[in-house]
């Protein structure tokens, strides 16, 4: 039977049958599949058939970059170019503590770079960005399009959730994932995450992929593959992508909970604040200002991110963007106008010694148990209650001397997170190995010149 | 959080991310995903994920034997223990003119075994036993589990399609695999034939696994692997299995199409009929009547039914069999009174020389465009056309002189199909080689002591 003369039409079971059998997809297969899924012409059972192909049999790096590009293009991608300055923004995979973004997006704006962030929220032990900037008291995330770009326009730096417009494919197609065992896949986790960031309108992008028990990569070796991957994928599509490769081993900074993060951000923005959460920041600003053109190196990046800290530019571009975003900015000055728990518990230590090691993700699970996260995803948050590290790696500790301080609400969940922070701290006799570096590797072209 | 006082429910989600993993299941995971997806408690698109992970990590053993019995038990298992002579049924994995099921159950059933056999329909390629029972006019093949009751205990053999209180999981599985891509896999293969054989109520079971250019597994390797795994699973199941792997490089005996492989089974029940296909009758007839415990050895068991086709009793029986069921038992002494084609054209050989090789799988499709077979589950089949073909692998023929006669209804039709088989006609100057083996390889058990 020869169709030679009929016009091909696009069927999805021969796109399946492709990628079970590990034939390469051309990217108009995986156009038309995308395309036609998200206008519901393909079912769901159709999908999760070839995503879960996809899990088992990975994707070559075309089609990494086609399946992102036709994610990208099923909605809006934003055109910032009436702001003259470049675009930059940076992309962490998640973990616990890690509220760099919330001093990012002033401190880079502070230094003449646009900073369009559309953020994500927390699920299980990871927090999310949006629930943070919520814990400033009026703070709206959900502003339309032209509202971000009002922002935009008037500080530098805007940040606000996924809008609808914004590739509504990768929408779809994480919801299906969610449930269909698919999420756990590096193609189709870079995709993801680069749809939605290239769909920012921005020249440039930082990744910071975390590794460690706190992470969602807890080797090395799967976080920079990830990293390679979107890199790779960002470059094709004529994007400068850098990515850092950090330590998630531990909490990032000493606080965890959205309100008691927004008071760490405050600190850092004041010169203050934990050490690895300030050199991370100065790192991955240093970054964003050298990728973004400002600055010729990194190091000169940094060292100008630390005077806009110093000089007060930074917290100021902090204040103006919570004014814009319709948040109460007086808590810049007075964080007691933040949510404030209603109790306080210490977790102390049970033996003398040095902290060896954190079971990071149990901390992460603390805090959800705490309500300060999600289990699942229509959960609400409680901002006030959270966790604040007095010990981490490395630290020595007396017997009975606090580990931690639990901020919490409801009892029964304070003493079921203080159980579980005791068992994820490590004590040891000695002091024995190192701290973990915080940066473990840097990954991307833009890396060469440096 | 400690769980360990709550009743664990059955969450899809974990079985679909252990078998991606894989992770062998649980026969209690197994036998829970089966029954979920069965009452409509599992959405498609979980299960279509799962069939893909199954497709691509395969199944042990064990995880085979378990999905068989959960799909078994998800529906009624015929109790035929009134009946007091053992039963045994033969499966076939299908292939082009393969019509030995209509030979068999007569043939077994007269050496008093009971053959209680639920068949398929045409699809692609290969036809099925019920089309082809269909061609008898009158002949019932969707009785009740009561009527065929009543046949098996009259006269030893009934034919029918699945009811829809055998394996409900099965019927819903396949429709899911169908468009998911997910048909290809030897456990979920295993699983649905075994699952539907076992449901008949039978002690012993023999299959015919075809293999060859015409069959579902071209190569010999995977067909021995299906059978070996059916078998096993079968004999986990307690029951007496045996597979041999049988040739279908070439199409069986000379007739393919409904109402003609009708007459050529009419043939071999009278002694005559081709000798591949007479010769296949009764070493899978032999195989019956020793696993069915009525002759010590195959060769015992092939002898008898030999002579029951000599003596005219297994025609007899087919006979008394086509009248139970509702069909015209005058055709068999009367073949023009199934269903005739209006024209007949033949297909010459443009060479002289010797058949060396015939591509099986397009003599098949030249029936299903003739209308004999279905593209889709929801053609329907014309029962008259067909093809006889006049030389097979191994036949020396001359220029000019006819190697089939296609049997047609529609013009358009008959000059496609012409085509077609030309085209799969191999013609060498020599015959060198010899001609395929009809059976490649016995498996099982039973096997062994014979």
């Amino acid at each position: 039977m020869s169709h030679a003369t009929v016009p091909q039409t696009f069927r999805a079971i021969d796109v399946i049958r492709k990628k079970r059998d590990g034939v390469e997809l051309s990217r108009a297969e995986i156009e038309g599949l995308v395309n036609a899924y998200t206008k519901g012409e393909i079912p769901d059972y159709q999908a999760s058939a070839w995503l879960m192909a996809v899990v088992l049999r990975g994707m070559t790096r075309p089609e990494t970059a086609a399946l992102t590009d036709a994610m990208l293009h099923s909605g809006e991608v934003l055109d910032l170019s009436s702001l003259p300055a470049r675009k930059v923004d940076k992309h962490s995979t998640g973990g616990v503590g890690d509220k760099t973004s919330l001093v990012l997006a002033p401190l880079v704006a502070a230094a003449g770079v646009v900073v369009p962030m559309i953020s994500g929220r927390g699920l299980g032990h990871t927090g999310g960005t949006l629930d943070k900037l919520e814990a400033i008291p009026g703070f709206n995330v959900n502003l339309s399009v032209s509202g971000f770009r009002h922002v935009l326009a008037t500080c530098g730096c805007a940040m606000i959730g996924q809008t609808a417009e914004i590739a509504p494919a990768d929408r779809k197609l994480y919801a299906l994932r969610d449930v269909t065992g698919t999420v756990e896949s590096p193609y189709l986790i870079c995709a993801s995450i680069m749809s939605k960031k290239l769909a920012e309108g921005i020249d440039a992008l930082v990744l910071d992929v975390k590794t460690g028990s706190g992470a969602f990569m807890k080797k090395e070796k799967d976080a920079a593959f990830l990293a390679e991957l979107m890199v790779e994928t960002g470059e094709r599509m004529g994007k400068r992508v850098v990515a850092l490769i950090t330590d998630m081993d531990q909490p990032l900074g000493n606080m965890i909970g959205n309100a008691l993060e927004v008071v760490e951000v405050i600190e850092v923005l004041r010169g203050r604040g934990p050490e690895d959460l300030r050199e991370l920041c100065l790192e991955l600003a240093g970054w964003m200002l050298h990728v973004g053109g400002v600055s010729k190196t990194v190091p000169e990046g940094k060292q100008q991110s630390a005077r806009l800290i110093s000089s007060g530019k930074a917290l100021e571009k902090f204040r103006q963007m919570i004014e814009l975003q319709g948040g109460d900015p007086r808590v810049i000055d007075d964080v007691k106008r933040l949510p404030q728990a209603q109790h306080t518990m210490p977790v102390m230590s049970a033996n003398a010694g040095y902290v060896s090691a954190m079971q990071c993700e149990q901390i992460g699970t603390a805090c959800v148990i705490l309500g300060g996260g999600r289990e699942r995803k229509e959960d609400s948050v409680d901002p006030a209650v959270g966790i604040v590290l007095h010990k981490k790696v490395g630290d020595r500790v007396a017997a009975g001397e606090p580990l931690a301080t639990i901020y919490y609400n409801a009892e029964t969940r304070g003493l079921r997170a203080r159980q579980l922070i005791e068992a994820s701290y490590q004590i040891a006799d000695s002091a024995h190995g190192t701290k973990p570096p915080l940066i473990h590797k840097i990954i991307g072209k833009s890396a060469e010149n440096n």
